[in-house]
């Protein structure tokens, strides 16, 4: 599939590129560019842009971190009339991203800027922004081979960003009582509840993620909240990917192609 | 329904009395002495009692805190030839235990002790249990009513037993890498958490349990591991109590009738 911008000047920024293609979550009329050499949104920034409650006020500033192709970024423009800013560090993926919020006209609400996590201070000051979502790299260095495709090297494994400098840094610029929405996997749960508190931010909701009936949860969603207190722990329903037909569940054709 | 001992000298020991009637785990053909007036066992313990992986050897050395009627202390009888105790301060509910215990032709194996678990230190030395289960009081004093009947308020509420005297009890009686398993609240869980690895149990295992599909836990299950590493979280798959048409759901028919 080809997209032509109908403006020559534009060409650059909406046309594909190379081994681009045009990926679409139906559920929320998004297109999104992909390539499979640099990394491809995949079902977690689906489930953490659903989990996520953000202010809708047009005055909120919302901030998703490691905002790869721009997925959670776009489609957290469905949950609130504010200022959505991605953050990117890899060139490749800031500029696919920027090619798909013009695609999809968010550009006057949605920007993704090229960036590394660890050096906002700049563009955000402390306590400034309202709500941040983050599909962080998973993999410690060390822990599983890391791709030898770089692209995926740094959005899987902590190349460039640890979770203690991403949280510690999510804790910089969230508002007192700002939420911090963040996916990760159960294998490192502890740690994050650690990271998290160590920071001032508390835990306060916790969704799992099934691949199928009967099986471990595979990924864990979490909210916390600058300085929230210790009370009122919520566990949500939990989310299956599959049903016993090897078929998405009715939650998920629903999030995903917005019909159950 | 009477239960009369064939043998006179038991009577005592066997029948029912006052109030109290006979319930049926029908899954491990269980008989379990309850009463309204002091405490009934409830699906937390059959989830606790099915949680736990306990070691099978008749070596082995499990102790059952706060066993209330004795239905996890028996129910555990089907998952080891090792020696069981259960401890219950309650001295009604103890002598219902054993009561039960006798009945079902359990007293070589398992027997409940009524002492207070801070006072357990002559009987059980440091390091000397291989797996300790427990279904404590969830709520705190000034959280919710207290029952005004004695018995309940004592099960329910930490009239005698707060959370951390009693994780501090289990850490002091469990072998290194001996294991606990525990049933308590969502909304208590960081707390649990902070307590267990305060004393040196690593949390290694959870599951979360659903009333009913779409909503939120309302318990959770953690196995944790005496200096244990940190290394290997695992979140099983969710237990749900009842299905859409408000029916058991076929896991839990099996838990309590045998079948599925």
């Amino acid at each position: 599939m080809v997209i032509v911008s109908k403006n020559e000047e534009d060409k650059n920024m909406t046309v594909l590129q190379g081994d681009e293609r045009l990926d679409i979550i139906r559920s929320k009329n998004l297109s999104i560019i992909q390539s499979p050499s640099v990394f491809s949104y995949s079902i977690d920034a689906l489930l953490l842009a659903e989990f996520a409650r953000i202010p809708q006020s047009y005055k909120s500033n919302i901030v998703d971190l490691c905002a790869g192709t721009g997925a959670v970024t776009m489609l957290l423009a469905h949950k609130t009339r504010g200022n959505i800013t991605g953050v990117e560090l890899q060139e490749r993926l800031a500029n696919m991203a920027n090619r798909s919020i013009k695609l999809n006209k968010l550009e006057t609400q949605v920007t993704v800027m090229q960036e590394d996590v660890r050096e906002l201070s700049e563009f955000f000051t402390h306590d400034s922004v309202d709500a941040i979502t983050c599909n962080p790299p998973y993999f410690k260095i060390g822990d599983s081979a890391v791709n030898p495709n770089e692209h995926l090297a740094i959005a899987r494994h902590e190349v460039y960003l640890d979770l203690s400098s991403l949280i510690s840094e999510v804790s910089r610029m969230l508002k007192m009582n700002g939420t911090f929405f963040i996916v990760y996997r159960p294998d490192r749960f502890l740690e994050l509840l650690d990271e998290l508190r160590t920071h001032h931010l508390t835990p306060k909701r916790l969704q799992m993620v099934y691949p199928k009936i009967g099986s471990e949860a595979t990924m864990i969603l979490v909210e916390a909240i600058k300085y929230g207190s210790d009370a009122g722990f919520k566990v949500d329903f939990p989310l299956h990917i599959m049903d016993n037909n090897g078929n998405y569940t009715s939650k998920m054709k629903e999030i995903i192609y917005g019909e159950s």
